[in-house]
């Protein structure tokens, strides 16, 4: 399989979203042109990523909907659910256990691991709180490759470890926290600090425009 | 104030996260030369990202820690914190209200609003669970000028239309929906979905790779 650009990767469930709210609206056939217009992203570029997901549309007319929402969510690998595990069940953690969307895209998390006694043994959307102590035997068992960190950042680069330690290859960082792998680990991080540098500043620079007129 | 590139933007928290770790190593002095050698940016990037917040370092010596962690708060804004709105109380939503590090970063969520009368009048974190009817009045008693979305997807544009129609001036949304607003409106997303296709993906690249080997 070829690297793929990360922007395109990035672009692609946007692609989907858009598709997903045209055919709500009836429609079965979307050109390159039209998923531009709404996405706001170049039409070659539009063109380029689709052409990465192997769909091929008709000259002139453009793409089946449902073939297109087909080809990439298999690109993407969202037809067969990967199992994952997550550990840190706080707030954050509970919310991904409750997220749906999760597994619709491909991600089924099985077991959630938390150091907090009192929530060893429940569980959450049916999906088990276990102890720290048991990922090592499950992962290597039900061979998980894919885990979610969402517990504080300051135990996050201690959690990785372990992961990785565990035969983790891929780690989903939901910490403010940047860790530290080999290069052979996959690393993608949910940074919302970031997120919200660019909102406080903006907001700011927003303020000031206004007082200053 | 000027406009600042938003990579830049993205970078500060970053480097904070690099301060406040060398500090609780220890240090109290850093380089420039040394932040890049943590987080892999340029050095060249590092001393203009940092040129940006206005803080001076002392030549061939550095930056006073506390000074420069400072110099970046107070430039994203993040020393006063902003009051803001959530909408959508659901599992994310909650996991919002209870995310103490928001605060931290200058976001103080005041009231959050949901449809679904088992939640409205309860409290999480001490911040109010209110009825949709609520905003109008509110925020503009208030002058509430940030709206974080947190409902299901299929609302997400009509829940930034009604913010916007409110005096909401900028949209932190954390659903996969992209929602179009008016120009002069700031829109930052957490884009979990854009997240995960890309480790989807590279999870798949790399499983292909060890079965071709």
């Amino acid at each position: 399989m070829d690297s793929v650009p990360v922007l395109t990767l990035k672009r692609l469930p946007q692609y989907l979203e858009v598709l997903h709210d045209l055919q709500k609206s009836g429609l079965t056939i979307v050109s390159a042109t039209k998923i531009a217009e709404i996405t706001g992203v170049h039409m070659t570029q539009v063109r380029k990523d689709i052409a990465y997901t192997g769909a091929i549309g008709v000259p002139k007319v453009g793409h089946n909907i449902d073939d297109l929402k087909r080809a990439i969510e298999h690109f993407l690998n969202w037809n067969d659910a990967t199992t994952c595990f997550l550990v840190g069940a706080g707030h954050l953690g509970k919310a991904l256990l409750g997220y749906q969307e999760l597994q619709e895209k491909g991600l089924k998390i099985i077991a959630a691991f938390d150091k907090n006694d009192n929530l060893i043994n429940t569980f959450i959307n049916n999906i088990p709180i276990l102890p720290m102590s048991k990922f090592e035997n499950l992962s290597s068992r039900l061979k998980v490759r894919i885990g979610i960190i969402t517990v504080p950042k300051d135990s996050a680069q201690e959690i990785a470890d372990m992961m990785i330690a565990n035969g983790i290859i891929a780690i989903w960082n939901f910490t403010p926290h940047s860790i530290t792998v080999p290069e052979c680990i996959i690393v993608e991080n949910i940074d919302m600090s970031s997120s919200l540098a660019v909102l406080s500043r903006r907001v700011a620079e927003k303020m000031s425009e206004e007082t200053t007129i």
